[in-house]
């Protein structure tokens, strides 16, 4: 008798305990520990097993974050709050007055996040930054000199500024709306909070200096940036949806004709037997003989990017393998698989290896795996890995990333190519953002946020309403990291709109001479994890503007009287040197910050201004692009090919003052970079005591170069 | 060694299966128990102790529900799934092809719900049927003739028919986007799937012949519609929120110059000392005598209603005591009571009691306990009863329209006001739902939806841009269950756009005439469960004709070629007998859909039209309204007030047929009916060989009338 009472006593005790465990509502401050400096992680409750970077291979650039330095804690440990109830997990960062908050996803309409309240939903944009986007990443980058990776795969809750709590240490003046004209329908709030509905989250803290040694921390901790192939830095185009490969073709003479860049074609879903969903197979009747046309184009330094989306036919010859691999649910009729088991990966690739890889063919676009919800498996679905549906929506498309990135680097093979979602962990995979979004503002907003959260975006062109506006969405999509025209629907080509033809190439033009001084930005991604076209904010001596503008009341439209918040969303850094601000069509001027020092004008050499806002019209033929003191600028002569020749290199140097310059080379093909196998070309600019300047260049890494033959014809732009 | 080993394996066993028993993925079919006929019930897992309905009061009418007879359970049990995981329920219920689905929350552009997704969520409507919305009802009704509700206080995730299963039995064509014009970006589904993110949920399915015996069981079943006291069913109006009390009384004598209704005025925010957030105490600048504003006005049989929303002032009298009882977070500085807690409630009543109730005050308008999700307590709140903040958004709105309701009810008085968020349950509350927003044909199309779910709404004018719009909108407030001018911002008065006065006073008038025709409508609705404002949809013979066309593809604003729906949403059902079809500003004509049967023009008598689509353009004068045959609108004469005369009746018939009408009457302000304190005459209109038509009329229940002198006059309308 005496036993089984204990047993059963046992039992209850144990029972009681696991039950007090699970249930109980834990709160407390959260404890760091220091992976490398300037790097802390804590660990709340239970997390997910499948978190945002559970299920993707990467190697932590731990030596390059060590070569930054020592950096502090950045807050008192005890502001960090966590509280754990009703399933889910609560966390609070303070927030000081006039502290600026940035990144949380890649918004398309605010850059400042203050005041916000999103929840962070991978979708496809829908026009309203509520956190709902193709990379919803739960980082936030803070004015203080931090930022905080939740590494959680689930519908995150951000109140960024916006709850005030009863036991708050700051509390707000309480005002009477009807008679206190300083009433605020938001008083002041010093919380950052979260709300995880999940039993736990991992946490990765990263400190700077600066916000962008915050960026280059988060960047460097999770492989460090992209480095794109060479050819990937050219000029993109993708056909219309029904070519035949000889209108591909076709289309590949006229470019020649017109004397365009070409660097990658793109097929779009018409290069399938079948999409929507997809057999990931040629289509005979347009296609025919593949091979023959990928080598027909890689004979005219083109390569071959093809479109995808995430569901599989029925008809694929794959089908029968996948199937048992997928989930419960199906998108637009294909069965979508469960990339979080390795055999399902290793399925698709041998499928995609077999019927592309092995052609030749470079990347892939890699469709709606974003959402929208109408398409995507919906959060009712089920996996066969028992990962939940809210869990795969978070990382599908880094999934996707993960595999295809492995996929080609096996074969030690850089691609490049595009995705329409990506996540936290995925900063090195080679993929860049785009979508059917089109409002060129907004694009250029995103292309800014992109850089506090470790994702590529570009702002693809796909048709306009008049001439000015597609030169301006050229001009633009020329400084991004690709620089494309997707013709999927609207059957366009870069000459679609006469009138303003030249001034196209032109734009063209100038990225394909500014590729090494991209190649060399796109370098200092991957080794420094420093962010090739970014936000002003991360620019050293760059002022933040953002004003309060007082509100209207409105019964229907503001009746709370918000103020209305004006921020810099229109302008961004390329690379160490280059600032550029676009004009957008129906505007003959604008206003540019610049930064502390001396800038001058890109094309001119000539000084616009000091540290200061001053308003430019260049006129429709030129995007404004301004150079710092002292910015050295590597460039190519005009080409419309990137091919494996040996180039000589015009070095423009701007300003006054002396400066350094390292130019990055390697194969731009395979990761035998990694074994050591680069290049660095220094270039020096001395000044002497007359104002005389004198370039000079030296190899100061490796014993060879690929592409420049080591002629550097240095040119001082600046009289 | 033995016996301590035993202890823990037992340990561990337990622990093992209590954990099973938590964590596996449970899944199967719900199993139904009949409540009374026509209604049953069911519980997947374990339901939250706090739900929609649990912490209001109401009394279910199963014996009104009894006599509507029996009903089949409409659907294979078997055809009802749910699985358990993830800490989530999922349910899943069959759709057939053509079946169409209604209800699930406030929407303001759509009716239909096929193929849309929600996540039901309180909220101030945001310009999107994504689901937030004041009142998110997960209650759905299917044109097979079932409805269902699922009792959870939680964001629901609804997937109207757009999941489409890999296991279907109806499984959608696969087609190839590229080459086949059939191909289309929402194929076929065959399931209803919620999302919950709750252990369980309990479900009541409520079975009909048709839609609308649906909607009368979930309505009877929560307690029958809302009874208003016979004042409410006046013309209310809101006057500017600083106005002092001699500007009311002012006002109120302009509205007696105008000779315009008034039985109701509103006091805004600045009635309070302080507001956002509210002590609920008088000012004693703007009002020093609130008694004797209140006495005045009441002399004139006019009543006050007072604004009110959640946040309580640090400097209300009331604080101390309540404090204790409110939320982590505040909105707009006010403490957030926990209205789940007995003593929170007693202390707020006696408060309201002190303060108002005493006083006379009639009733309060509930503001801003919708959201948004900047002032309303965040998801991160917690509260002392533990219940969470997800719970308390779903139902803050049904827990103080269910306070306000009993406190008044304790007096044996009947409120009527107004409320920003409600949900299942709140069907017999006195709280009619409004908001800033002010779109015309959405709020109709609100109108319409409130039917389905057991809520009201009024379209309340505040502003507009020209007089035609002015008079639209008021002509159609003029036929809400409030018919209100909202002035608290915009100053305005019924005759602030002059050139309409005379029709803006005609519009007022004819509500005026109609209330022994409204009040019988809304007895109605307590009784019987009809709703008083309905769709179309649940009048017998209207066919639905939403219809859709092919879209048009555009890679921007619709590149998946999106076929549009078009739905009638702008008339609807008054009462038994009235078809109200509004005109908005900018038209001067509309289609009106008439159901089957002949119907005849308000105004004139004339014959319109018979189970078809017609013309009208009645001019500016008037909203169109049709009777169907046979109807009978027992009027009063035109008046300015309700008070407690009793008056004679005009008694018009419309049409051909013979027919019979219920004239209710009870003492329009106390609960008294309940205990059968109420008459009802019986209006009988009998038509002769030739045509002749007779009419008679009878008290057939009570012995008593209050309102009604006996005089009825019977107009045929129809020559």
């Amino acid at each position: 008798m005496k036993t089984r009472h204990m047993v059963w006593m046992g039992a209850l005790l144990l029972l009681v305990s696991g039950c007090e465990q699970r249930n109980d509502a834990d709160s407390g401050y959260a404890q760091w520990t220091q992976e490398v400096p300037g790097v802390w992680k804590s660990r709340v409750g239970v997390p997910d097993k499948v978190t945002l970077t559970s299920e993707l291979t990467f190697t932590p650039k731990l030596d390059a974050i060590g070569e930054m330095g020592e950096a502090d804690f950045p807050i008192e440990q005890t502001e960090i709050r966590f509280e754990q109830t009703d399933g889910k997990t609560y966390l609070r960062f303070p927030l000081d007055e006039g502290e600026q908050i940035y990144g949380l996803g890649l918004n398309f309409k605010t850059v400042e996040q203050r005041k916000r309240i999103m929840r962070l939903h991978v979708d496809h944009y829908g026009g309203k930054d509520d956190g709902r986007t193709h990379a919803p990443v739960p980082f936030f980058v803070s004015s203080k000199g931090y930022g905080v990776l939740l590494n959680v795969a689930r519908y995150v809750d951000v109140y960024c500024g916006t709850g005030v709590r009863k036991d708050s240490k700051h509390p707000p003046v309480v005002r009477d709306r009807t008679t206190d004209p300083k009433w605020s329908a938001q008083p002041y709030s010093d919380n950052l909070e979260f709300l995880i509905p999940a039993d736990g989250v991992e946490m990765v803290l990263f400190a700077g200096k600066t916000m962008l040694d915050v960026v280059r921390r988060f960047n460097l901790y999770h492989g460090g940036g992209v480095l794109p192939p060479k050819w990937g830095l050219g000029f993109w185009h993708r056909v219309p949806t029904r070519y035949t490969d000889q209108q591909v073709k076709e289309e590949v003479q006229e470019f020649k004709e017109h004397r365009f860049p070409l660097s990658v074609v793109g097929l779009e879903p018409g290069w399938q037997s079948r999409a929507y969903p997809c057999t990931y197979e040629w289509d005979n009747t347009r296609f025919p003989q593949p091979q023959q046309l990928i080598d027909t184009l890689a004979a005219q330094h083109i390569r071959v990017n093809l479109w995808m989306n995430p569901g599989i036919s029925p008809e694929s010859s794959v089908y029968p393998d996948i199937e048992p691999f997928t989930a419960s649910h199906t998108e637009w009729c294909g069965a979508i698989p469960d990339y979080t088991i390795r055999e399902a990966q290793d399925i698709m690739c041998r499928h995609w290896t077999k019927h592309q890889l092995d052609l030749g063919v470079s990347g892939y676009k890699m469709d709606e795996n974003d959402g929208n919800d109408s398409w995507i498996f919906p959060d009712v679905a089920t996996f066969p890995s028992g990962t939940s549906a809210e869990q795969m929506r978070q990382i599908y498309g880094s999934l996707m990333q993960h595999m295809l990135t492995n996929l080609y680097r096996q074969r030690n093979q850089r691609t490049y190519g595009l995705v329409r979602a990506g996540n936290a962990g995925t900063v090195s995979y080679p993929f860049v953002i785009y979508n059917d979004y089109y409002n060129h503002r907004d694009f250029i907003t995103a292309l800014i946020n992109s850089s506090y959260i470790g994702v590529l975006w570009t702002p693809e062109v796909r048709s306009s309403a008049t001439a000015e506006e597609w030169l301006r969405r050229m001009q633009t999509v020329c400084f991004a990291p690709i620089a494309m025209l997707n013709a999927w629907s609207d059957g366009t080509k870069p000459w679609s709109f006469p009138e303003v033809e030249r001034q196209v190439n032109d734009a063209a033009m100038l990225r394909m001479q500014l590729i090494p001084y991209l190649y060399s930005t796109y370098a200092d991604y991957c080794f420094r994890g420093i962010p090739p076209t970014r936000a002003m904010n991360l620019e050293e001596g760059y002022a933040t503007n953002s004003v309060e503008e007082a509100g209207v009341l409105d019964t229907t439209k503001n009746p709370y009287a918000l103020a209305v918040k004006r921020e810099s969303k229109d302008q961004f850094m390329v690379g160490e040197n280059l600032l550029v601000a676009p004009l957008f069509a129906g505007e003959t001027e604008r206003k540019v910050v610049l930064p502390q020092g001396r800038w001058y004008d890109f094309y001119t050499g000539e000084l616009v201004g000091e540290g200061e806002i001053i308003t430019v019209a260049p006129g429709l033929d030129k995007i404004p692009v301004f150079v710092k003191d002292g910015g050295i600028i590597p460039m190519f002569a005009p080409a419309t090919t990137i091919d494996d020749t040996k180039r000589a290199l015009v070095v423009r140097h701007y300003g006054t003052k002396a400066s350094t310059y390292r130019l990055y080379d390697d194969d731009g093909e395979t990761y035998n970079y990694e074994q050591g196998e680069y290049a660095y070309v220094t270039f020096k600019v001395e000044v002497d005591a007359d104002g005389t300047r004198h370039g000079s260049a030296e190899q100061t890494t490796g014993t060879r170069l690929w592409s420049y033959n080591g002629a550097y014809d240095f040119q001082f732009m600046t009289k």
